[in-house]
Order: C-alpha cells, then sequence, then structure tokens
C-alpha cells in the first residue's frame, strides 16, 4: 500500500474522532458580528491555536484591532512546495432563532430519508467544517508519515463574515512569514452533490448601511400625518427605483466595468447543465427576479448584485402604533464583477439616494468595512492542474471550473498584498444553508473533502 | 362666593394633591398593545375604581375579552341633565426607550426657562392627564357641595391605543346603563396655548399589518443574490408607489368619500390664523409633505391619510449580514374623512399591494381591529353654546371649533350604538409629544382644565 492509500485510510478509520472535533469547535459561539461573542471568537482561535499544537504545528494566536488570527506553520523542512492554507472560524449570526429545529451551538448528525448523513449546527458548513477537513488531512498524513510532504502554513481568521477588516494590515505587517507559493482555501462550494470544483471567478463586495432622517422626533401620526415627511416613503421610494422591473440596477454607472462571459466560459457554463428552474424552486421560488437576458447561473455569478438585506424603522412590535418615525434604517449590500470599483459604486450608490432625498431630510452612512473588488484566478498557473486532477482522482468525475455568487475577500488581499495566487478548493453544497437556520454540511462533504485535502497534499509535493 | 366660585377656589387649593394623583396613575404601566402589560391595565383599571369609589361614585371594574372598563355613576338624583364622562386609562408604548430623559413611568414636574412646568412621562397628556381634569373637577364639586350639580357617568376604557376593539360590544350589552343625554370626552387638544377648543371634526382610522413572504427560507445573498425574490424590494416598491410625488395616495377608489372643506369652515380655520411652517419647523421639517393645493392645516385635519408605521424585515442587528430574508413586514394605518369607508379602503389597499406582488411571493395581512370611519359632531347640539360659553369664561378668550387630525372611535361608536352626540373637549398642546419619548402635559393644561370642567358641570346642570 502506498503512503497516500495508507493515509487515506486512517481518514477512513478515524473519522468519528475528526466529527467530534468539529462538533467541538461548532459549540463554540463565535459569531463575529455582534460584539457580545467577542469572547467565543477567542475562544474558537485558542481551540485552532491547541489542535495545531497537537499536530506539531508551530501555532500561535495573535492579535488583532478586532477579533484574533491563527497562525500556523510546520517545522519541518519538506522538500516540496509551500502553501499557505485559509479558513475562517467565525460564523454569522443566528437569528431568527425560532426557525431552528435545534439550538444552532448544539450540534449533531441528522440520518437523512435516503440514509445519508447531515453535520448539523451554525458553521459545520461555514467554514468550521470545511477548514477541519484540511486540518484534519493533515492529522492523518502526520498520524501516518510522522509528517507532512510539503510546507504548509495556516491562517483562520475570525472576521470573515464582517468582511475582514484587520486582514489587509495583518497581511501586510507579517508579509514574510505568511508569504508561500501557493494560497489554498476552502470555504466554497462543490458545483453539485457528485462534481467537485475549483472556483476560479468570485464576486467583489461594498456594503452600505443608512439611515435616513426626517423629523427631529417621533411624530403622532394623527397630529402630524400627511403633511410630516415620512422617513420610511423615503427610503422605500430609493429602495424600490434601485432595480427596475427587468432586475437591472439603475444606479448612474453601476454597470462601468461589468463584462460579458466569454464565448469559452458560457459553453463550458453551458455544459454543466445547471438546471435554474430547480435551484430557485428549491426554495420556494419561480421567477428569476435578476437581469433579464441571463439565466439563473448567469445572474448568480457573473452578474452584479444590489440587495437590501435589513431593514427597519418605527414600531416593530405588536398591534400597532400611529407614529410616525423620527428615521428608518437598511442595510445593503453589492457583489461586484469584472472591474467594477466598490469604492465608485459606493459613491455612485450615495449619489442615488441623496438625489431622492427631500430637502428637510438627511442621510447617514456607517462604514462596517468589507469592501473588496471582484476576482478571476489564473486557470493556466502551475498548480491548477494537479488539483484538479487529485480531486477528479477523489470524486471519480472531472472537477469543474466554476465561478461563484458569493465573495471571499482574502483571495484579493493573497494577490494584492502577497503577491500569491489562490486556489478556491470546498465541499460544501448549495443546499447547506449556510447564513440560514439549520445550516448543515453532508458528512460526505467532510470525509471525503478531508480526503481530497489528502490527494492534493500529496499532488502538490511531487 | 358662588358655588362655582368656591369650587374653583377649592380646585386652586388642592392642586398639589391632583398632581400626586396623576403620578400615581401614571405610573402604572398600562400600555394596552402589548400583552406583556395585561396586569398592568388591571392595576390602572383598579386604580381608578377606587378613586371615584372615593367620590362616592358607583364604581366598577367590567371584564372585556381585551383590557377592563371602568364604569361610575353618580349615586345622586340632581335634576340636571345626564352626562357621559370619557376617557381611556391606557398608553403608547414606550419605546425608543434611549430617547426619554428619564425613565417614562417616573413622572416628574419640569420647570421651564420662562417659569412655568410641565409634567412629564407617558400618558401625562394622552389620556391619564386629561381624564383626571374632569374626576379633580368631580372631586372640587363634591368636595364644596358634597354632591355634582349634575347626573354623572363616567366610561373609562383600556384599549383606546389599538383601536378599541371590546367597545362595540360593550356599549351595546350596556346600553342602557351608559345612555346619556350627552358625551363628553376629553381627549383632544387646544387650539393653542391659549385658546380652547371643542373638537367637530375627527379622521376614521383603518390599519393594516402585513407580511410579504418570497423564499420558503433566509438566503445567503452570495449564492442567490438578484437572482431570488427579495420581499424587502417588492414592499419597498408597493411602500413607494402608495403616495406620488405630489403626496397624493395612488390606491384606486382611494379619495371616494372625501369632500372639500366647506367655505365656511375654510373661512374660519383660516381665520385662526394657523402657520404650517411653524408647525412643521418645531419639529424639523420645512417641506410639507401631503397633498399640494392644501395647506398644512387642511392636510392634517380635512384630508385623509397613508402613513407607514413601522417596517421591518432582514437583519437588524450590528454590523452586516449577507442575507436575502424570506419575508419584509410593514405596518400602516390611513386616517379617513368626510364619508370614506374603512372596510372599502382596507379592499381597495389590499387590492392595490397584490397587483404589485410577483407571482412566486404572497402577502398575509394581520388584523389588529380599530376600524372606524370619521365624524363631523353637529355645531348646532344645544349643549354647544353652553360648553363653549363655559371654556371662553375660563380661558378668557372664545373658544374656536376645530377639526382634528387624530382619530378617537369612541365619538363614532356613541353615535352609533347609543344614539349620543359628543362633545370633544381637551387641553393637550401640539408639543406634548404624546406618542413620542418625553410626553408632557402642562400642568396649566391639568389646572385650567380641572377648572374648565368646573365651570361645564355648572353651565350644563343650567
Amino acid at each position: 500500500m502506498s503512503a497516500l492509500e495508507q493515509v487515506l485510510s486512517h481518514v477512513d478509520n478515524h473519522l468519528e474522532e475528526s466529527i467530534e472535533r468539529l462538533f467541538d469547535l461548532v459549540r463554540i459561539e463565535s459569531i463575529s458580528t455582534d460584539p457580545a461573542y467577542k469572547a467565543e471568537c477567542l475562544k474558537a482561535a485558542q481551540w485552532l491555536e491547541r489542535e495545531l499544537k497537537g499536530l506539531q504545528f508551530d501555532a500561535s494566536v495573535r492579535p488583532t484591532p478586532g477579533h484574533p488570527m491563527v497562525v500556523a506553520h510546520t517545522p519541518d523542512q519538506s522538500e516540496g512546495p509551500h502553501v499557505l492554507f485559509y479558513g475562517h472560524y467565525d460564523v454569522q449570526p443566528v437569528d431568527p432563532l425560532e426557525l431552528w429545529d435545534e439550538p444552532p451551538f448544539e450540534p449533531y448528525i441528522s440520518e437523512q430519508p435516503d440514509g445519508s448523513k447531515q453535520l448539523k449546527g451554525r458553521g459545520t458548513s461555514d467554514d468550521k467544517g470545511q477548514l477541519l477537513t484540511f486540518v484534519e488531512a493533515c492529522r492523518a498524513w502526520r498520524a501516518v508519515t510522522g509528517k507532512l510532504p510539503l510546507n504548509a502554513s495556516i491562517l483562520f481568521e475570525g472576521e470573515e463574515e464582517t468582511g475582514s477588516p484587520s486582514l489587509d494590515a495583518f497581511l501586510a505587517a507579517n508579509r514574510d512569514e505568511l508569504r508561500a507559493d501557493l494560497a489554498l482555501v476552502c470555504d466554497t462550494t462543490m458545483w453539485d452533490r457528485d462534481t467537485p470544483a475549483i472556483t476560479v471567478q468570485l464576486r467583489g463586495m461594498m456594503k452600505e448601511n443608512l439611515v435616513i432622517k426626517a423629523a427631529s422626533r417621533d411624530l403622532h401620526s394623527g397630529a402630524y400625518g400627511s403633511s410630516a415627511r415620512n422617513p420610511i416613503h423615503v427610503l422605500s421610494r430609493i429602495l424600490a427605483d434601485l432595480r427596475d422591473d427587468k432586475g437591472r440596477v439603475q444606479i448612474p454607472g453601476f454597470y462601468d466595468g461589468v463584462e460579458e462571459l466569454s464565448p469559452e466560459m458560457k459553453q463550458q457554463w453551458d455544459g454543466l447543465g445547471f438546471d435554474g428552474a430547480a435551484y430557485l424552486k428549491e426554495v420556494g421560488l419561480s421567477i428569476p427576479a435578476g437581469e433579464e437576458g441571463y439565466n439563473v447561473l448567469e445572474q448568480l455569478t457573473a452578474r452584479p448584485t444590489c440587495e437590501v438585506n435589513g431593514i427597519w424603522g418605527g414600531y416593530t412590535g405588536q398591534g400597532s402604533k400611529t407614529v410616525i418615525p423620527a428615521e428608518a434604517n437598511a442595510k445593503l449590500t453589492f457583489r461586484l464583477v469584472g472591474t467594477q470599483d466598490p469604492a465608485k459604486i459606493r459613491a455612485a450608490f450615495r449619489t442615488f439616494v441623496e438625489a431622492r432625498l427631500p430637502a428637510d431630510c438627511s442621510v447617514e452612512y456607517e462604514s462596517v468595512g468589507g469592501e473588496f473588488g471582484p476576482l478571476s484566478v489564473d486557470t493556466d498557473m502551475p498548480f491548477m492542474q494537479k488539483v484538479k486532477q487529485a480531486l477528479s482522482d477523489e470524486w471519480q468525475k472531472e472537477a469543474a471550473l466554476i465561478g461563484s455568487g458569493g465573495s471571499i475577500p482574502i483571495t484579493t488581499e493573497f494577490r494584492r498584498v502577497l503577491e500569491m495566487e489562490t486556489l478556491l478548493v470546498g465541499f460544501a453544497l448549495d443546499d447547506d444553508r449556510i447564513h440560514s437556520p439549520n445550516e448543515k454540511y453532508d458528512l460526505k462533504s467532510f470525509h471525503k473533502g478531508i480526503r481530497s485535502w489528502v490527494r492534493i497534499i500529496e499532488a502538490l509535493s511531487r
């Protein structure tokens, strides 16, 4: 039996312990966006540091102005290349809590009608389960051969879900320590349940929170109704105007830098047989809401977005209250493609808002960070073929090169600050309900994900 | 000294005790719209029962399916007419709590720079302070003369702020007990700080809470952005469409039954010298948002409204969350005038909403009650002149007959169920911040309000 086969076999034989470790990590309530969970984020970082030290990594928790980083390096001097593996230990908030079948931080295995198993709980997929596929692969290599066949560094972040505000400065300050021949990121999906994928396109991100202010205080709708400007109405008009009936964003200049898909990529994607109608049907929808003239897959990955993620104003309790509120709030995110520039989009959005603002209203913006451009990975990069082959071997199906509608800022930063290319390999599925109640990670994703990294590590070491 | 002068003098000499009683009542947190305060509502009813019994009223707390009523009658058989006095002991919610200078249920006297005094706390004006002006007037009459010079019944309600859902059935079931020659209601404003008023026009009310539902669960905006319908966007479009840029409501049929102000009333109102610009400026606004072609006073009292009182959906916590929510909610109220029919307005609104609903979205409505038509009081009614004269005597300025933008359902019900006319006499001021943080009632309103009722009781007894 080859070393590779022995390591794969070790993974199979110790899967239950791997699951237990994942559940330990999931139990830590590391919600990065809410300051109330700051101590839990630190706890998750310390848990990872401890685990990595147990694998003889030179590991440490590194403070940042926000949540800490975990950095680790193999002490061995292997002859192979040097890779930097990235994942994030922070998770999304869990509201609305009442929609969870079980408490979000009490993970469990759920057996499905078809006999398959799911690991359930907040972060099982995004990204605790995914980052552990790499850690468990390292564990198996070390258990069987005593060391990794290449030089590995690890960077675990605790602010990915809040737009990685501390990342840029941290990379710049630790440039020499973190630079490697290649970055590997496990935070993306497979193409489908059976087809592994390398994500070669990612959308950028611009976030904007705003509050529209009208009267100097809340007003009684009997005493002021009609005459006093209602900021909810002003905000509604702004939001309604953002997209037309054909799904096209109406902010002037918004589409500057948006490129049409190349004929080759469009052909490859069309060949993947994506069923947009089924994709929407699975979540109870039937009418694509994006730009007319683009199919669902293109809307989801190759086109920019403008979404309202939250809105509130006035009375939101039980019953009713005859109030005209003094202000109304919204949170928006924009996913960017091609060469769209987040700073220009922000400026254009603000101009759009202010053009719709009555003279006696005002608007304030809250910066929540998380601004970064879109990314296209060079598909001709040296390591691409090795990783693609290793994935294809494990899943017995050719790995696809795909675009993702999501946004992973780290890839842009790795290129910009560390001048290093990134390969995005993940095992999540579209039905993992990440960011939603009842998040899950298929046991198969976890198991074969670990095995995939065992193979990729071996392939890259050659 | 006449009996009237003695009673007025008693009011002056015992004002501090009256204030203490008001503060006792304000300390009871009788928020009717929130079920968490049910026990507090009962406590307020019991407090009033106790006070009225102390004044030899035959008083009792009467259960309803919601919060209880307090009913009381003078046991004496005076020769004068029989009046029914109405007020409500329930108050509006207090959020946003952080905008209160002091806790809302810890009332206090605030001395102003000009030396005048304000009674501060939730309900000081709406309606605990106002209803006590009548109770304290009865107290003074009884203290000085041993009885009231007329027959008085009292009805205190605990559901006015939620649209009086139990009132209709209660009036019908207690018709004989409650019917009187005239109803008196103290829940309205003066024309201004110096000019007393009888309110002869009130707007009706229709309330509608709705939720727009799109996907079957919250979605990740990276995985679904653009293609999945965003219910916040759908809701925003509906709300934005409700009024055009000239402030006119766009619901087909909405203006059926809206009548133009009579030339006589318009002339009287124009003569009152209302300064719309100053009225808006006081709350930080400068541009009337209502229908073009009507001045601010007309917009506020003679024209119907369509207001969003609350909106929420998606993530509203700190930071950001890249979610496309499954649903978005809004609370609306419509103030009605002329012969607008609440049921027809509701149906027209729903048709308007559903015409803007994508085929894969749905809408659900929550009934919160509080539906009643507009009211115009007959200005030739027999008691009008006596009450007007009594008010003019107390304030040394001729009382105005005015319209109110607010809505007091009881007046419609008194006419419909008890076939009884109502005179609306109140001492609140437009800057009382009712329904808002830092609600207050001028000590002058409270003091001269009590004195006004002393005079009205005497005038009606003649």
